[in-house]
C-alpha cells in the first residue's frame, strides 16, 4: 500500500507527496491540540446525521462509541500521530475506521474538512475564551479589593513622567480596573461572533444531503448556524477579532507593567513585589528583578505580531478557503495561551502588591504638585484663570530656585507673587486637602474611589451574571 | 513680547522654546480638522460651568457667542492658524481672548487640554463613526439587490483557486454582504465605548471646581461620564479598537477587490466594471485597468500600518497622559478618510458589477465542478465516501486524460470505474441540478439565496432602527 | 534543600518562586536548541580564561572534555531538562557541576548570563544565515536554468492584471531571480553585523577578570569584539534586521505563490505543478491543489508577525538588559525555520514548473498585446507618442467591439484610424516581432534574457565566492 | 471636449471617470512633492533620447528648456495643480505641451508612467538618505563628544531597572553611538540598492525604441541600470528596506527617549534638558515636560506603522505594476520626514544634555552596586563564583535588613559571611575601584570609554569618507 493511498483525496494523483512536502504541509504538529473539539463536533455531526436518516441509530452508535474510546487513548497519550495523514481530522477519522471498519467512512458524510476546522476552531476558542474571561474577573476583583484598601493612600499623579497633582494609589489602581473593564466587555462582544456554526458549509457550498443544521448548532450549544457556506469556510475575522482583543490587553498589561517596574526601582521605590513573583541574577547577587511585569511587557509584541500575522494571511485571499488558512492556528493558539498566562500571573501577583506609603506620600510632596490647587484658589478669588496660570509659574519658579516646595514658602513669599494670597492658602497646599477637593464622579477623592469601587464590583458581577444567563 | 509668553505655560520657563522644537510637537497642523468638535464641546463645558456657578449667565453668553463667531470664522477661511500656539485648544481660546477679552479666559477653568482633547476626538469619531456606518449600510444594500438579481446565476466556485463546486453569483456577493455584517455589528460595538464623556478628568486627577459631569454628558450627546480621571486622559484603547474594526473591514474589502480584479481579468472574463471606474495607461493603449479596487487593496496596508503604529504608541505607556499620545490623531485620521473613501467607491461600483453569465457558466462546466455530486451520488447508492470519492479521483483522472468532463462521459465510460452507475446520474452531473440541490440554509441553492438575502435586508434594517432609538 | 537553592541567585531571597511564576518565566522549552552553541561558546570562554590565567590548564581541560560529554548526552537524548534550573545555561552548568564537582563552578567566572545569551543566539544565527544562503542560492539556480530553457518562451506580460504587453517567460523567471539576488545580499549585510561579539560585556559593564576579548572572537570566527557592553547585551537590532531581510524574502515568495497559483487556475492554465508538491480534496474527488505556494504565501503573515513582535518587544526598553528581552528567541527561531522551509520547498518545486507553452502564447494573443508596438510604430512614423496613443486606443475600442485583436484587423480597418498605417505594420504586431524589438538591457527580448541569465550566475558565483573567502 | 481627453489614456474608454472615482485614485495631491527629481529624470531621457538620435537635438533644448521653466513655476508656486490630470508625470507634461507645443509629447518616447514614477522615487529617496545620513552622523559626533566629557562620570548602571552595577554616563552614551553606528551602516547598505536605475523598462518589457540606458544611469549618477524590466517596474523592496532601517532607528531612539524621560523624573533627576527641548501645561504652572523625546517616542510607532504598511500593501502582488504600488508614497514621505525631524531634535538637544553629576553618584552608591565586585573578590580568594554569589547574596539581604550599603558594613560584619574577607576589601567596594576594574575593551573603565570614543570617531569619519568617494 502507497503512501498517496493513505491520504484523503488519492484518486487522481499519480505520484505520491513529496516526503518533505508531506511534512511542510502538514497541521497535525499544532492542530492535534483541537482533538476533544473535534471529536465533540463529529458526534454532534453523527448525532445530526442519524436524526435526518442519513446514518442508522446503529451506525451512529458505533461512531460515537468509537469517537469517545479515541478521545480516551488521545488522552492517556496512546495515539501515534501521523504526518501522513495529514491533520486531526483525518487522524482521528482513520484510527476511527481502523476500530469499527466501513461505517467510520460514513462519518464524513455531508461535511469537508473544511468546515468541519471551521467548527473546531470556533468550539475550542469559545472555551478559551471563557477561561481568558475568568481570569480577567479575577484580576479585576483582586484590583477593585486592593483599591478599596488603598483609598486613602497618597502618591504623586505624573504626566509626562514629571509630578503633576496628588492622586491616591486606589485611584490609580481603579485607573487599571477601568481599562480591563472594558477589555472584558470587547471580549464578550467577539463572543458573540465566535459562536455561530459553520458546519453544513461542506467544501464551500453546502452539501446535497439532507442535513439540518439548526439541530447540529443546538447540540453544540452555538446560537444560529453561519448564513452563508462560502463565508463559513473562509474566513477568520473572528480569529482576527479576538487577536485584536488580546493586543488592547497586553498593551493595558503593558502599561501596568512599566509602571509595576518603575514602581519597584530604587529611585521611585513605591511598592514592593513579593519575592515569589521576582527572579535574581547570575552574576549579581544584590538583584531582585521584577520579572513577571517585564516578562509581560515583553509579551505585548508576541501578541501585537500574531494580529499583523493573522490580517496579513486573510489579506487578498480570494474565497473560499485556501491552503493559507492553515496558517491560523499558531497565531491564535499562542494568543491565548499567553493571554491566559499573563492573566494569570497577574490576578496572582496584583492583590499581593504591597504600597509602600510613606515613599509615595513623600514623593507626592516634592515637586509642587500642588500648584494647580494654589492656581484654583487664585481663580476663586477672582483670577483669571490664564493669569492665576502664570503667578503660580512664576512662584514655583522661584521655589526651584530656594529649594522651597510651595507648603514651605512663607505668606510673605507666596505674596510676591500675587497680593490676593492670604493666610488660608495653606490649607489647599495640603497633599490631603488637594485628592480630597476633586470630589466629584471620576475624581481621586478617598470617597470617589471608595463609591467607584463599589460600582466597578456591582458592574463585574453583572457583567458575568449576563454572560452566564446567556 | 516674547514668544514664551504666547504659550499657555510660559511662567516658570527661563528660555523659549527653540523654533525647530515649536514646529516638531505642535498639532495644530493636523488637529485643526477637530475645531468644530472642540467649540462643540466648550460650549457645553460653558454651558455646565454656568449651570454650577462658576460662570456666571453673562460670562457664559459672551463666550458662546464668541465661539460661535470664531466657528463662523473658520468655516470662512479667515483663521490664521499659529504653531506658537501649539494647538486647536489654545489657537480658538487665544482668538476668543482677543474677541471677547477677560472672560474667555475663564473658559478654561476645572478643565485641561489632556480631557478636552479626549473629548474632542470622542466626538468627531462618534460623527465619523455614523458616516462610515452610513456608507457600509448603502453598500451592504447594494450588494443584496445585486445578489437577488444574480441569484441564478451559475459560476464556479473555488477552493485554492481551483474549481471545486458549482455556485450561485448571488450566494458569493451574499458571501462578501455576510462578512459586512459583522464588521457593522463591530462598528457599533465600538461605539458605545467611545460614547463617553472624559471631560472633567481635568489633567488626570479630576477638578477642584464644583462641577457637574453628568449635564456636559448629557448636553454632549455621550450616555455617561467615563469612571475614572487618569483612565480618561490617558487611553486610547477606543481609537486602537476602531482601527481594528477598520483593518477587519479592509481585509474584506481587500478580499472583494481580489477578486473583482482576477474577474476582470481576460482570464476569468466574469465581469464588466464599468469604464468610470476605471483608468487605462500612458503607454497601451488597449488598457483598461480595474484601478478602484487594486487601489483599496493596496490600502489595506495603510490601515494595518495605522492599527500597528496606535498599538506601539500605546504599549508601556506610564499614566497618565503623555506626549506620545499627540501621535494618536493622524493615523485614526486617515484611517477614517480611507474608509470613508473606500466604502464610498466600493458603494457606487458593487451594484454597477455586470456579471457575464455565459463566461460565469461556461467556466463552471469545465474543472469537474460536479465530481462531488457524483460522489454523493454513488453515496447514496450505498458506497462508503471515502470509497465513493476514490472512484471519483479515477474517472477525474481519465477525464483530464480524454479531455472530457464528467457529463460528456458515456455510461459506459463512467461504469468503468464503478457498477453501481446508472443512466440516472446525468441528472447529477448538471450545473443546475447541482446547486439547486444544496438546499438548506446557509447552502447556494438559488432559492436559499433568496431566502438568505430577504433576511440580510432584515437584519439590516433591524440594525439600524436599533442603532437611531438608542 | 528548597527550590531556591537550585538557582542561580538564591542567596538574598526569602521566598522561592512561585511554581506557576517558575514555568512562566522559565526558558528552557525552547532555548535548549541553543545546546551546541552555548557549549560552543563555554569552551572558547574556558579556553581563553586559561591563556589569561584565571583557570588552570588542568581545569580547562576538565571543564572541555565535561562540556563535551554533555552535548553527546544531549544528543543521545539523555538530558532531563529542568525548569528550575530556568535556562539552557544553568542546565548545562548544574550538570557540567554534577560531572566534574566545583571546577565547573568555575566556568562562569567573567561573564554572566546576559552575554552568554547574546553570543550563543550570534553563534546561532550565523549558522542559519549560512543555511538560509545555501537554499537561497540553490533556488536562484534553479530559476537562472529554468530561465535560460524557457527564453523563447511567450506569455502575456501583466499590468494590473490585464494584457499588457508579450513578454518571455524566461524573463518573467528573471524578475523572480533579481528580488532575490537582492534579498541574498540584504542578508549577507545583516551576516556582518551579527558576526560580533558580545561575550565579556559580563552582566552589562564588562568584568575585573583580566579577559582577552580578542582571543575569544578568534576562537569562536566572529569579526571583533562588541564595542560596548552595555550595548552588548541589551541590544537585539542584529535579529531585527535578519527578520526584516526575512519578511522582505517572503514577500517577494508571496508574489511568486501568488503568480504560481494563479497559473496554476484552470482560468489561466499556463504551468502545471508536479502532483507530488500537490495536493487533494477530502470532498472533492477532482481537486488539485497548489498546497505549497499557498501555504508559503500564507506563511508570509507569519513573518511579518514576528518582525513586529520584535520591534514592539525592543520599543522604549530602557539599557541595558530586561526581562522582556526572553521574548527574543521564540519569533527569531521560527522565522529561521519557516524561512528555510520555504527555501527548500521552493527550490524543490521552481525547476520542476512546467510551462504550458501552447497556453501561454494563446493567451498573450488575445488582449491587444502589440498595442503599444502599433503605437510605436505611428511614432517612428513621424506621430507624436500622445497622438499615436489615441489612435491606436480607438483601434482597440473598435476590435472589442468587432471581436478582433489588431492583427487580426485588414489594413483597410487600420487605416480607418490613421491613414499613416502601411503594409508592414503585421510585422510589428506580431508577438515574436514584439518581444524581439524589446532589445536593451533589462528588455524581454530573448537574446537578452540569455544575456541577463549568463550575467546572472557570474553574480552567484561571485557572490558566494566572496563569503566563502571572508 | 470632454474630461477624458484630459487624461492620457482616453481613446478606448466609453465614459469619463467619475468624479469621485478621480479624486479617489489621483496622487498628485502627495506626489508633486517628487517634481524636482521627475524633471531631473525627464532631462537625462530627452538627453539620452537625443544621444540615440530618437529626439533631434534641438527638440531637447526645447524640452529641456521648458522643463526648467516648469520647475522655477512650481518653485514660484505659480502651478496650479490639476486632478484630472492625475498625477506629477502628467501634470508637468501638460504644462510642457502648453508650452513648447507637440515636441512636448515626444518626450514619453520610450518610457511610461511605470518605470517614470520608479525612477522619480529612486532619485528622491537617494537624495533623502543623504541628508538622513548627515543628520545621523552629526548626533553621533554629539554624544562622542558628550561621552568624553563625561567619561569619569559615575550613574548606577541598570538590569531589569534594578540598581546592578556602577557604569560611567560617557559609557552609556557610547552604548547610544554604538546603536547608531549600525544604523548608519545599514542606511549605506540600503542605499546601494537604491541606487541603481529602472528607466527604461517602459511598462513591463522594455521599449522597441534605441535607448541606451548606461547614458541615463551615468546622467543620474546611478551604478547602472536594473537587470530586469518586470522587476524595476514592479518592486518596492528597497523603500520597504529604507523603512526597515528607519523602524530600527526609531527604535533606538525610543530607547534613548525612555531614559531620558526617565532621567528628567524628579526620582531619577539625573540630567537637565535646557527648557527650550522642554514644554509646560495649560493646567499645571510647575510642569516642565520632556516633550521632545517623549513626543519621538511616541513617532516609533508612526514609523513602525509605516514598515507594516508597505510590507503589506507588496504581499501577494503579481507581476508587474498594479495601482496598489500607488500606496507606496505616502508611508515613505512620512517616514523621511520623521526621521530627519527626530534625528534633527536629537542632534540638537544631545549635546546640551546636562548631567547631575552628584545625583548620578549618589544613586549608584545605593543599591548593592559593587556586590559582583564582592563577589570577584572572593573568587580570586579562591572561592567558586557560584559560592561566592551566594556569600555575598546573603550579605547584601543583611544590608536591607540593616539598611547598610556593603561599603557602609564592618570587617566584622562582612566577614559573618566570609571568613575569606579582608581589610583589603574595601577598595573594590568604591565606586571608582569598580568602574576602573572593568578594564578591557568594550568595559566601562574611563580610559576603555575614552579610547572608545576615539576610535569610533575614527570610524565615523572612515564611513563618511568612504560614502563620499563612492
Amino acid at each position: 500500500m502507497t503512501q498517496a493511498t493513505n491520504q484523503s483525496w488519492g484518486g487522481r494523483f499519480s505520484e505520491p507527496t513529496d516526503a518533505f512536502v508531506a511534512a511542510f504541509t502538514a497541521s497535525i504538529s499544532f492542530d492535534k491540540r483541537l482533538y476533544h473539539h473535534d471529536i465533540r463536533g463529529s458526534v454532534a455531526h453523527a448525532t445530526m446525521l442519524a436524526r435526518v436518516g442519513v446514518l442508522t441509530e446503529a451506525e451512529r452508535d458505533r461512531i460515537i462509541q468509537g469517537l469517545g474510546e479515541i478521545e480516551a487513548e488521545i488522552e492517556r497519550g496512546e495515539i501515534e500521530w501521523s504526518v501522513d495523514l495529514e491533520d486531526i481530522h483525518m487522524n482521528v477519522e482513520a484510527r476511527l475506521t481502523d476500530k469499527i471498519g466501513i461505517t467510520g467512512k460514513k462519518l464524513h458524510t455531508g461535511r469537508s474538512r473544511n468546515d468541519q476546522i471551521a467548527t473546531d476552531i470556533r468550539l475550542y476558542l469559545r472555551d478559551e475564551i471563557d477561561a481568558v474571561a475568568a481570569e480577567l474577573a479575577r484580576l479585576r476583583r483582586g484590583l477593585i479589593e486592593l483599591a478599596e484598601a488603598e483609598a486613602d493612600t497618597i502618591m504623586p499623579g505624573f504626566t509626562h513622567l514629571q509630578t503633576a497633582q496628588p492622586v491616591t494609589f486606589g485611584h490609580h489602581l481603579l485607573a487599571w480596573q477601568e481599562m480591563l473593564a472594558r477589555d472584558h466587555e470587547r471580549l464578550y462582544d467577539c463572543r458573540k461572533r465566535v459562536n455561530v456554526l459553520p458546519l453544513g458549509a461542506a467544501a464551500l457550498a453546502g452539501t446535497t444531503y439532507p442535513i439540518d443544521r439548526h439541530v447540529t448548532a443546538e447540540l453544540l450549544g452555538f446560537e444560529r448556524p453561519a448564513e452563508n457556506s462560502l463565508d463559513a469556510v473562509s474566513d477568520r475575522d473572528f480569529a482576527i477579532e479576538f487577536t485584536a482583543f488580546a493586543s488592547i490587553l497586553l498593551m493595558h498589561l503593558s502599561r501596568m507593567s512599566e509602571e509595576m517596574v518603575l514602581w519597584a526601582s530604587a529611585q521611585f521605590d513605591f511598592v514592593d513585589l513579593p519575592d515569589r513573583f521576582c527572579t535574581g541574577s547570575s552574576i549579581m547577587p544584590q538583584k531582585k528583578n521584577p520579572d513577571v511585569p517585564e516578562l509581560v511587557r515583553g509579551k505585548t509584541g508576541r501578541v501585537y505580531g500574531h494580529l499583523m500575522s493573522l490580517l496579513t494571511l486573510m489579506k487578498s485571499q480570494p474565497l473560499a478557503y485556501n491552503k493559507d488558512n492553515q496558517e491560523d492556528k499558531e497565531p491564535l493558539f499562542d494568543t491565548l495561551d499567553t493571554v491566559k498566562g499573563c492573566l494569570r500571573a497577574f490576578a496572582d501577583m496584583a492583590p499581593a502588591l504591597r504600597a509602600k506609603r510613606a515613599n509615595m506620600l513623600e514623593a507626592a510632596r516634592r515637586g509642587f504638585s500642588t500648584a494647580t490647587d494654589l492656581a484654583d484658589y487664585l481663580v476663586r478669588a477672582g483670577v483669571a484663570f490664564r493669569d492665576a496660570h502664570e503667578i503660580v509659574g512664576k512662584a514655583v519658579a522661584y521655589g526651584i530656585e530656594s529649594g522651597k516646595d510651595l507648603s514651605e514658602m512663607s505668606l510673605d513669599e507666596l505674596q510676591r507673587f500675587s497680593t490676593t494670597i492670604g493666610a488660608d492658602v495653606f490649607e489647599v497646599l495640603t497633599l490631603e486637602g488637594s485628592v480630597a477637593a476633586r470630589n466629584h464622579i471620576g475624581g481621586t477623592a478617598p470617597d470617589q474611589v471608595r463609591a467607584a469601587a463599589s460600582r466597578a464590583r456591582t458592574a463585574l458581577d453583572a457583567l458575568q451574571e449576563a454572560q452566564h444567563v446567556a
